[in-house]
């Protein structure tokens, strides 16, 4: 990966909203998610309610897709920078050792989500990613494995996350 | 739906960029495409490379949902107004008879098409959308019935697009 390409890997992975895919009754249903890098690099942190249609979809099956894009300026829509990744969705129980860890992670990022938090029906799910697609630009477009994907999620979550060492 | 909903509708539905999730071999798939209206208000026209893999997802299962989103600002993320849709993706040859309408009415939107509208690898399709659910803010969601939808399209879809009649 060229130094351009993994700087625009790296701000994409920096955003703190994305579009979830989930299966609904075996049809697509997108919906948009904030997200929090999880500790070392291994995911995507979400806190999502119970109550919603993607946190059903999910726990009947753990198939998802997140597709992250960098902000609509006037260039041209097809040039805009994006990734989408393909993963699987796991929920952190409260009584999960990493639970205290997510919600640290989670409330740094999102102070104002303390308000969610206390609430029952939100729990954490942990996005694990097995392949992507990174579109840089115009006709710049590369497949990425899953461990070129975790190593850019690890240097990018450095900075933003706590130390759970 | 009273007017502040009516309003934050109507403005999701003029972004020009979507989340579109696809079926690929029975998992999500989450990629960004440009979006124009379809005259009339039938639903949204999508301009996209039988090379990439959204295109071949749509051919092989038209089930497809988009997510439209408005611009990040500083506010919490989970007020963020956005709109997920549940419909159906159709190919229009070049062959059909609204091919030429919709080539007119996705290059008034988005005039450096003209260089992929050149191109033999892009094809348009249609996507009709059958139900769909709004949040306009933190707790303010609806669901939406397809022809709530198509009415709020066709309102949207008259500034904008060209007169075909």
């Amino acid at each position: 990966m060229d130094q351009p390409t993994e700087a625009s890997l790296q701000a994409l992975l920096a955003i703190p909203v994305a579009a979830l895919g989930t299966l609904h009754a075996g049809a697509p249903f997108v919906s948009m998610v904030p997200v929090a890098l999880a500790p070392g690099g291994t995911g995507f942190l979400i806190h999502v309610s119970r109550l919603a249609q993607h946190t059903r979809d999910m726990t009947s099956d753990p198939r998802v897709s997140l597709m992250l894009m960098a902000p609509l300026t006037d260039q041209d829509p097809l040039a805009l920078p994006r990734l989408s990744l393909e993963g699987r969705a796991e929920v952190i129980t409260p009584e999960s050792g990493v639970h205290a860890a997510a919600a640290q992670v989670y409330l740094a990022r999102f102070p104002q989500a303390e308000l969610t938090l206390g609430l029952g029906d939100f729990s954490f799910f942990l996005i694990q990613i097995e392949a992507g697609r990174l579109v840089s630009g115009f006709g710049r477009a590369l497949s990425l494995e899953a461990n070129q994907i975790q190593a850019a999620l690890a240097r990018v979550s450095r900075p933003d996350t706590l130390d759970i060492s």
